[in-house]
């Protein structure tokens, strides 16, 4: 290929400084070192969690950087050593490593593997501690391992699952974060059983993919939970049974979610980030056996508190990071699962942008009628190379 | 039996008040009504949970009335319609019902039964809602339907545990409360595995209890956390492998105990019931699957917090109440197991008392060379019926 072991230059969306507009920019990017894949993206979406590190709130975000981390893409080379993707391949970046050798991954106990942490958490590749991203010779952080709001990047090979080629990339872009997130915090977490009273905390893109999890797993009851009530209609689909907009009531949602559920409910799981949330969600829960899931991903230095008879009195506390799906092994199956049609994708993108467009899709992450925005990384694009 | 049918005068500790020596006076037991069970008391242990109810704290606490939840006796006469003991029987009262029928018992998923709760939390009996105590007239209230620092009590039907009739009363006492939280901590609620790491947070008798049960379970290393050195030498015999005295390093020590661990705990557990080391001990558990258990009650009103991150992680928080055990159906079990060797009570037991010694006892209590403190409730009273 001819870009292979060169420097590319592509369109990537900078994020210069926190709470500034993205710049597209030129960036170049590094070839793949040792254990080092370069993708071509072709689609990402966005997620909270670019906007929070965006916003500056993140005190571990880096500027200047390259975010996103939902995307999917085809390999365009890879570096020494590299045996498990090749140039072609179908993959989709996973923020979530998987080296299947550490602590973590050989526990079989957790999805998070610490292989690569170290770097990712700092911006930076493994090999070198260095970026691969830079503008006239001015490194640019990478984001989360995947940086996937550039038309190339480089991720660690723990980072990128290979995935069926038949499968259509704006599509099964999702698959990078926000989906698997709720329905792996159904059926890893919590492991909802058939019959269960299921509650459901803010129905953005994760709530409704939980609730979509908890209809799988045929929860009896599904109640969402949101202060928008715009976004009822749409749970529908989604298999939420009910709903409760706190706003409308007096009483404390704890207590009104026990009343309406003979003492509570059996699964609960807080997807806002909202501390306050946190607690209400733990305190629905059915004394004895009630378990509640964090996914929500709480502000910096804000901490969630409750009263320890809580506990004592048999609810468990659980949190959930990417629904805890082993990424590189099964993002690939869920995958297969959408083509198959036993999970949904295209219900969750209710907008479609170009790279160009980057800022725009940052704004409608913040319109309540936004599940997921994808971009598509190249149409609009003036360069293009392959 | 003489005596059935018709009020008993017996000795019974009496909490007048708050935070006032308790007065052994002559009480009044009322003959045990439909459902209900009198039992001649032999030998009580004193928890921390009389203490607290004691000492004015709790703000559910009801004056006057009869503490007492660790004990073992006889049944002396039954109820309408009580088919499952008869008088006779050795039994240990359980402050934690077994009805077999409410939506609790039914789950499969709890020991807390919620049958008698409404009455046992209000010191009365259920059947009437009045006491079956009484001083010349006037009312005494129950304890955690249990009541035990009295030569007779009555209790519900469904809290009441019969035992092999040939085991030591002065020792399986014990199997009333303390013992069984700790050992269940482990075996039900947090379900250690072989070879896991054990992180113990107080060293009392719930603490040894936990390492006994660990060390049973397999744990490799079984870490004991106290701020009273005198407590390492025993916890050594009960299975502890290494100590830490938070005292004696300037590191939080959740810090610590990480790094002693690479990485964390498997398993910790919070027998104090100190809101800041429920924190710690949650915090010293490794990402990813480690997993804290709170065994220790806290004072009303208090509440304890972290930042989610820490179950976003991986960790999980959990409580339990009486380890989990199922009262009825498991304690005989659990007496069994002592008379075969497999699990140890005289151990615990270090200081040995009389009913009318009570307020020495409760001091002992307080004394750090105390675990458990047994109390003949008969050999030194004036009146004995039986
Ligand atoms: N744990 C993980 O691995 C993981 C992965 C992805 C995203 N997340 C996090 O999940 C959360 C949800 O993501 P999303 O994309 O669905 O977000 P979203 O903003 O689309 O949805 C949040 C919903 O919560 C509702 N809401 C806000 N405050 C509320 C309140 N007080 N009570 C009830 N409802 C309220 C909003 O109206 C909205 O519908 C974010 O915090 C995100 O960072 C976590
Ligand atoms: N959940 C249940 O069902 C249940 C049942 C029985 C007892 N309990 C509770 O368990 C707790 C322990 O009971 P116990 O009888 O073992 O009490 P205990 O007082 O004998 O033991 C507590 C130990 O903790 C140590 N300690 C105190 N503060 C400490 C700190 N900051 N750091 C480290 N160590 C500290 C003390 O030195 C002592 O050794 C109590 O809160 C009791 O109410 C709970
Ligand atoms: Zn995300
Ligand atoms: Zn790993
Ligand atoms: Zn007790
Ligand atoms: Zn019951």
């Amino acid at each position: 290929m001819a870009t292979q072991g060169q420097f590319i230059t592509c369109k990537a969306a900078v994020a210069w400084e926190a709470n500034k507009p993205l710049v597209i920019e030129d960036v170049q990017v590094a070839p793949p070192q040792a254990g080092e894949v370069r993708v071509k993206i072709l689609f990402t979406a966005l997620c909270h969690t670019d906007a929070y590190t965006w916003s500056g709130k993140d005190p571990e975000g880096l500027f200047p950087c390259i975010l996103g981390h939902e995307a999917a893409g085809i390999v365009e080379s890879v570096g020494e050593g590299v045996t498990e993707v090749q140039p072609g391949d179908h993959v989709i970046p996973c923020y979530q490593a998987e080296c299947r050798e550490c602590k973590s991954c050989k526990s079989g106990k957790t999805n998070l593997c610490g292989k690569v942490r170290a770097a990712t958490g700092v911006g930076i590749m493994m090999n070198d501690r260095k970026t691969r991203f830079s503008i006239k010779g001015k490194p640019i952080y990478h984001f989360m391992g995947t940086s996937t709001f550039s038309q190339y990047t480089v991720v660690h090979d723990v980072s990128v699952a290979k995935i069926d080629p038949t499968a259509p990339l704006e599509k099964v872009c999702l698959l990078g974060c926000g989906v698997p997130t709720g329905l792996g915090a159904v059926w890893n977490t919590a492991k909802v059983e058939a019959g269960s009273i299921v509650a459901i905390f803010g129905l953005g893109t994760i709530g409704l993919a939980v609730a979509e999890g908890a209809k799988a797993a045929g929860a009896s009851r599904i109640i969402g939970i949101d202060i928008d009530r715009k976004k009822f209609d749409r749970a529908k689909d989604f298999g939420v049974t009910e709903f409760v907009n706190p706003k409308e009531h007096d009483e404390p949602i704890q207590q009104l979610l026990m009343d309406l559920t003979d003492g509570g409910v059996d699964y609960s799981f807080e997807c806002i980030g909202n501390v306050s949330v946190m607690r209400a969600a733990l305190e629905c829960c059915h004394k004895g056996w009630g378990t509640s899931v964090i996914v929500g991903v709480a502000a910096s230095g804000q901490e969630m508190s409750t009263r320890p008879f809580q506990l004592v009195t048999g609810r468990v506390w659980k949190g959930t990071a990417f629904g805890g799906f082993k990424s590189r092994s099964q993002v690939p199956l869920l995958v297969d699962k959408y083509l198959k049609k036993e999970i949904k994708i295209d219900e969750y993108i209710t907008h479609k942008r170009t790279l160009a467009e980057m800022n725009e899709a940052f704004d409608l992450l913040h319109e309540g009628s936004c599940l997921r925005c994808v971009l598509d990384m190249h149409v609009v694009s003036s360069l293009d190379f392959i």
